[in-house]
Parts: structure tokens; C-alpha cells; sequence
């Protein structure tokens, strides 16, 4: 195990030190589980308390002031600090150069300065690959497909036929991008299959989690765009169109032709519709089923997608349900009870 | 890019033709992207603004009536034409016959005319290949599985032991076909595996969408029957059957031993418990959770599954619940001020 | 086929045999189609009418009193006899011993005695691999990733860097373990990705359904306890703790850092929120979604989750709003009424 001074630290990552620049730092660990040797983080104030208790050798910090006394490494955004530290504290180990010889790739393919190609992976006529890119293990690109430079494609990817992935993307284990779209002609009774001939489109620096599917557009392009990040065994339909910065938490699905705006977030296991509008920023509580076009900015929760606000007062009055009925038992004995007197 | 000529298309397709039989047709494309020498569809009533406005060099429609002028190609199910004419504009490229010499195919299997084996493809002993059947890159089928003539797996599917899939079947990438059911014997907090010793069944004209999961039956069978379609990410467990016809949208889950009947559809994210009878033609809202029988046509939404109307009038009324208890409020009031009178 | 003479199975499987030893049995099959030669149960006392009608040779039972004059094996729980019997009649074929010679295994990977690797299979570099354990065709594991003995991984199934199996562990199809967390530091409107540089650790006895998705932590280990079963496609996150005896019913989410006590269920397409801490033993129904902490026992259902009485008084009560409100109308004319005669 190497280990890090702490002033180099601050160099190389461009913080502010304070205490001690000779600390050697071995690990980055929480709070609670960090030593002498190691560099932990304060990046959310509930946690000042946990953090004057650690026993971490330094601490990265937005505020000096917050934990007077401590070897600190400060920085405006200490979450984003971290990962900075993490990437150069455990530098991902460098993938072997060239192509495996257990790998098949078609002759005409055209491989970047830089790429390499893992064991059992095949790679199909016609195909690009950018400078750098790894393509791991068992992965399966079909003919024509494009990747960007400086990716990480990791093991047992299927990219179909003609689909094309921009540059720094990260695609997880699993994943299946240009699959073909659900639609079928239905006559008499026969669901004839539609061909879906289009492509998916990833721009750059998008991220999918593990098993994502992402369909080929019936005829166009199913886009995802840039810097999209996409967690685990997520629904892609075709013809869906995903802007710039969204996030996808695990197992949203998004059915067909749906247009999400930028920024949009989607919680775990939400849905939409398809043919949707969905406007820039719209945030989607996890498991809301969204049947609707939502302006920007829109906050919604519920099965259908309601304004935030008003699906807690629903749920809130769900649990008085049990209580206003017997308030209308009461008033009409009290009425049956004014009639008899009167 | 090669062309076709209008004329030729029409009786290629068994279309009528209206307007200039000589004009070249290259691409497929919406009405909105279409230009003077794609051909573009109409099989929405709501886009007859669109299909005027249009530059598409020719239009699939259902009746002329609606295009006056333009160059078109007639028949009743413009959206099967549609579908027709893909396959023919955008053949999908024909794979190169035989077993792949990096495939590991055991020596006893049965291999149909004119199969395609890709690279890296396992086939287990005992099995048995349909004629022009395509085995995609990488996929796994276990011993003794059997696979039906036309059929197209994608790459990176798995068929496990026994399995048996039916004719011009199309599974996507990443399909899990006969992974154990999930049973255990719990006794004393312990959780016992029950052996699945059961099988797979797929029936003729079966679509699986990508990463779809289909489990073995504890004894007997899990059935999908003939034309079923299964979008992305579904999960149907140990001894379901699903009958003819079906549909599944992405992201359902059917849970053990329930029976779809005949043309049940289930949308994106919905759930069936286990055990369940669904009546024939039943329809299952996106999102909904059913937990008893269906009858035959059913339509249901919500969780638990209620009547489609009765769920829509229960939304309707969770929005005004805050509106009823204010109403409460000013009765009680009003029988205040009135007893106070009396 | 093989046969079993019924008292010799009543010797291995340590059941009281009453009836006729010398029966022979070939099959094991549900009560409506079992025959003279099949093996059937009853674990369930509603099926006591279907076992007396059953044309089974003989009956896995708890208590010969139910079904007297037949041939039975009688255990105090049938269940686990049945799965007893199960591995005994239908013993899941061997392995063949050693590597594949198609399969890419570094060269300092550590094989235990009986170890078996599939086609195309993939182990890098520092692995180790206990006695008896079996990786499927296809499967890609990473570096220093270590797996127990007598594990069962299925076909295609990744394990990527530094993540540790127990003992025991099924894996089924699919599976991706250590995937990358999501995690991202966003700042001025980029999603900076915080690199994942913890493991995944699968203790003693765990069964994984096909497609699922265990990330690694961001830090430390994302942990699932001794004996949690599985079903498919679940999502477990970054951090997340799952405790012993767990079971995760299909689709089931559990986002990040959230920590399962043991003995916890979750029903089909449940899921539960990031930080939150689930009590032992709480049961969560299916489609349910978790957005605070539970107790230990608690039952809860619904969207956001509450106690399930509540939750089923609710939901009964909104079937009745339409009524509520007339009642209210009713309520205010016969005030109207009152006023108008006062």
C-alpha cells in the first residue's frame, strides 16, 4: 500500500490545507470508520458532530471554521473534492493495451490509439472505436457501431447494429443498447412485428447502470443526451429522447417516443407514459406513474403524477377517511334526531 | 443507398397505388422528417394536419380520400403496410451460415439447414437447432434445449437446461430463459431451496424483450403461448402461463403459478400476485398491482386493481377530499349555531 | 428412467413410510397429474380433497390420519421432504471437472480441488475459486474476486474487482455483482461521477435471481447477509445492507445505504428509499414503497407506506368516497331545508 502526503494532497488536488502538510494519508474512509492514516469528509452538516468525534488523521471540509484545530482539506464543494481524491487515492488499474487474443473482431474495424479489447469480446464489421476506450469482457458489438473516445464499456454489453456512443461514456455490466422497440402491427388477432430500423444515440459522458435496456428507435433515433447518468435496470423505450444532465434512478421505465427536457430526475421505479412532454428540471418522485405532459419545473408524486403538495395533503387525508365518516354518521343522527324533535 | 420504384412497391406490397407509379423511393421517414424521395404513413387520424403539410414523396394510407393529389400507397392496415414495407426497404442483414469457429457447440447437437452459430456461442449437449435459426455472439443454451426453425436470438441469452422454444420465435439480448423459480422450504429460519426441476415452454411467434427473465417450473411447466409479446425487464415466474396473444409491457411482473388467459394485456410496471386466474381479454393498467381473479375483459387500474371507472372516480375524489372535510367543518358549524338557537 | 423402490426412498430421505415398500416410484408430480408410478405431496391442508382423488403411487404428507389406506412418506414437514426429495430423483447433472479449454483464466487464479469453468468463461487476474464450486459458460470475473466453495454460478453472470462470494451461493443467469454505485457530485450543472472503490460481500447460503444488480459501495462493502434469497431483477445499491434470512421478492429496489435487519420480506416490486433503516422481521407487501424507517415486525403496504390495517381501511374507504359525498349533499339541503322553514 502506497500512501500520500497530505500537503501533495492539497497540490495535486487543488485545496486549501490546513494542519499538518508531513500526515501520511493511506486510505479514505466515513467518519465513523476513519484513523490516523486516513482521509475522511464532512460534505453535509448533520454530520458535524459525527466528524469532531472521528479519530480521521485530516478531514476534507467546505468550512474551516467547522472543525477548529483538525488537519483539514478545504474546498467550496467537498463532495466533488472527494471524488477527485478517491480517483487519484485509487486510480482504477490500467486495462492491458490491444485486443485479447480470444477476442473476434471483424478485420475492417477501426481500433483507436490506446484501445483495448478483454477476452471472449466480439466486435462486428464496420465498427469504430475511439482512442482509449476499453471494451471489456464478453461484450458484443454488432455491425457499424460507433464508440466515443475514452470509454468504458464494462463486461457483457450487447450494442446492436448501427447504434453510436459519444465520448467518456461508462456503460455497466450488462447492459443492452439497441434492442429492438415494442411495436407491432395487430390485425385480426396477429401482433405483426413492426422492424425497427433506427438507432440509439448515447452523447457524450452519459453513464448506464447495470442491465439498462435501451431500445433502437423504430425509424430515427433513440437519444440519450449529455451527461446523462442512468442507474441500474432502467427502461428505455424507442424513440425516447432524454435531455442533457437528466437522471434516471433504478428501474424507472420510460415508454415510447416520450421526450424528457434537461434535468429532469426521475426516482426509483417511476414510470411515464408514452408520447409525453416532460419540461426541463421536472422532478418525479420515486414509484410516480406520470400518464401527463409536466410543465418545467414541475414537482410531482402519485400514481397518476399529481403537484407534489397536493398528493401529500391526499395521502394525509386518506388516513382521516375512517375519521370524517364517522363525523357524517354523527351529524346525520343529530339531524334524524332534530327532525323527530321538531 | 439502392431505391425502389413506387409501382414496384405497391405490388411488392399488395398496396393500391394512387399517383406516379415511376417515382424512386430510398428511405422510410416521419411526416415531419420525410422528403421528396422517402416514403412516409398516416395510420393516425389526429396527424392529417401533418400528412398535408408533409414533403414525403409518397404516403401509406387507409383511404385516398384523406390525401387528394399525392402519391400514395392504400390498404386497409396502413400500419401493417408500414411494417411490410420496412422489412422490405431495411432487410436485416443475413448472417453468415454455419457455427463460428470460436462457437462451442457440443458434438451431438442437432443443427438444422441453413442455422447460424455467432462467435463465442455455447450449445449444450443433446440440443437441437430449428433450419435458419440464428444463435447470436455469446449466447449460453445449456443440454438438451430445443429451438424451433426462424428463429432470431439476439446475443447474450441464456436457455437453460431442457428449455424448448417454438418457431420464428425473437428473444432480445440478455434474455434469461429457465433460471430456477424461487422456492424454498423455510423451517426454523432457515430457507431451504426446492429443486426446479421443471422447464420453459415458448410457443410459436413469441418476442422477448431485452433482459427478460422467465423462470423454470418447480415440476412441469412455464408457458408463453403462441404470439405472445414480452417487452424489456419482465419477469414471469415458475409455472405461469401466459396465454395466446398476450402482451406484457416493460417492467411487468407476474408471480408464480398465475394464468394469463388468451389476449391479456398488462402495462409497463404492472404486477400480478401468485396463484391468480386472469380472464381472457383482460386489460391491466401501467402501474397497477393485482392480488385476486380477474374475470374475462376485465379493466382494471390501481393498487389493489379496482374497476378502471371506479379508480378514476377514486382519484378524482382524493383531489377533493380537503374539499369535503371543509364542507364537514361548515355542517358541523351550521348544527352548532342551530342547537345554540334552539 | 430410473426408478426408486418407495421404502428405500423412505430410508434416504429419513421419512416414516406407510403402505406398500415395495412400490416403485419414477417421477415426482402435482396431485391432478400424478400416476401409479409418481411421487406427489400435500403441504397445504386446502388440497386434502385433490390428494384423496389424486391417482398418485404414493403421498409426501405430514400426518397419515389425512389420507388414510395410501402410500405415504410422512415428515413433519413436507415441504422440505418434497425439496429432499426433489435433489434425490432429479440430481442436477455433474460438471465436467477442470477449465474449459475456450476459457481465459489468469494465471495465478487459485482453482480448489473440483473446481469446474465453463466455455467462454473469464477469470482475471488474483481470483480464487473454492473446492467444488462450478462458474458457468460465459461468466466474466474480475480481479482478486473471490468465491466459496461449492457455489453454483449460471451461465454469463459478472463479478467484477475485489467482491467476495461465500459459501454455497447460487448465482442464476445474468447477474451482475459490483456494478459502480450512482454516485455523483453535481456542481453547476455537471454530474461529476464520485468513483466506487468498495466491494460487494455475498455471505454463506445467498441465492441470486437472474438479472439482478448488486453495486459495490462507495466506500466499505455493500453486504448481503447469510441465506437472503433473491428473486429476479432486483436492485440493491451502493451500501445498502440486506440482513440474515432476508427475503427480496422479483423487481424489488432498495436504494443506497439503507440497512435490512434480518428476516425482513419484501413482496414483488416493492421499494425502499436511500439511509433508511428497515427493523428486523418487517414485512413489506408488494408495490409497496418505504420512504421512512420501520420497526422491527412491522407489516406495512402502500404508496407512501403505512401500517397495513391502515392501508386496507383506506383503500376500502376510497371505494366509498362517491357515497361520502352524497351523503354530504344529502346532509346540506335538508340544513338548506331547515333554514328555510326556521
Amino acid at each position: 500500500m502506497s500512501s500520500w502526503r497530505l500537503g501533495d494532497l492539497a497540490e495535486r488536488l487543488g485545496a486549501e490545507l490546513a494542519g499538518n502538510p508531513d500526515l501520511r494519508i493511506r486510505n479514505i474512509r466515513p467518519l465513523d470508520e476513519a484513523g490516523s492514516e486516513d482521509l475522511s469528509f464532512l460534505h453535509n452538516r448533520k454530520y458535524i458532530a459525527k466528524a469532531k468525534l472521528s479519530e480521521a488523521g485530516a478531514v476534507i471540509v467546505a468550512d474551516a471554521g467547522l472543525l477548529p484545530g483538525r488537519n483539514l482539506l478545504i474546498a467550496p464543494e467537498p463532495y466533488l473534492l472527494l471524488a477527485r481524491a478517491l480517483e487519484l487515492i485509487y486510480p482504477r488499474p490500467s486495462e492491458t493495451e490491444g485486443v485479447h487474443p480470444s477476442a473476434v473482431v471483424a478485420e475492417d474495424v477501426g481500433l483507436g490509439a490506446g484501445v483495448s479489447v478483454g477476452p471472449q469480446a466480439v466486435i462486428g464489421p464496420g465498427s469504430i472505436i475511439g482512442a482509449r476506450t476499453h471494451i471489456g469482457a464478453g461484450c458484443v458489438l454488432g455491425r457499424m457501431v460507433e464508440v466515443g473516445e475514452d470509454c468504458l464499456l464494462h463486461p457483457r454489453i450487447v450494442i446492436e447494429d448501427g447504434c453510436r456512443i459519444g465520448n467518456r461514456c461508462i456503460l455497466q455490466g450488462g447492459v443492452v443498447i439497441g434492442g429492438d422497440g415494442f411495436g407491432y402491427a395487430s390485425v385480426d388477432g396477429v401482433h405483426h412485428k413492426v422492424p425497427q430500423v433506427g438507432i440509439v444515440v448515447l452523447e457524450d459522458d452519459v453513464e448506464l447502470g447495470a442491465n439498462v435496456c435501451v431500445d433502437r428507435a423504430t425509424l430515427g433515433e433513440t437519444r440519450i443526451g449529455r451527461g446523462v447518468k442512468v442507474d441500474n435496470l432502467v427502461q428505455i423505450a424507442h424513440n425516447v429522447s432524454v435531455g442533457p444532465g437528466s437522471i434516471l434512478v433504478s428501474q424507472v421505465g420510460i415508454a415510447g417516443s416520450t421526450q424528457l427536457g434537461a434535468y429532469v430526475v426521475m426516482g426509483g421505479q417511476a414510470g411515464a407514459a408514452g408520447h409525453l412532454k416532460i419540461g426541463n428540471g421536472a422532478q418525479i418522485s420515486a414509484k410516480t406513474g406520470v400518464f401527463k405532459d409536466l410543465d418545467a419545473g414541475a414537482l410531482v408524486s402519485g400514481i397518476p403524477a399529481r403537484p407534489r403538495r397536493e398528493w401529500v395533503r391526499a395521502q394525509a387525508g386518506l388516513a382521516r377517511l375512517e375519521k370524517m365518516r364517522k363525523r357524517i354518521d354523527e351529524i346525520e343522527r343529530q339531524l334524524e334526531h332534530m327532525k323527530e324533535e321538531a
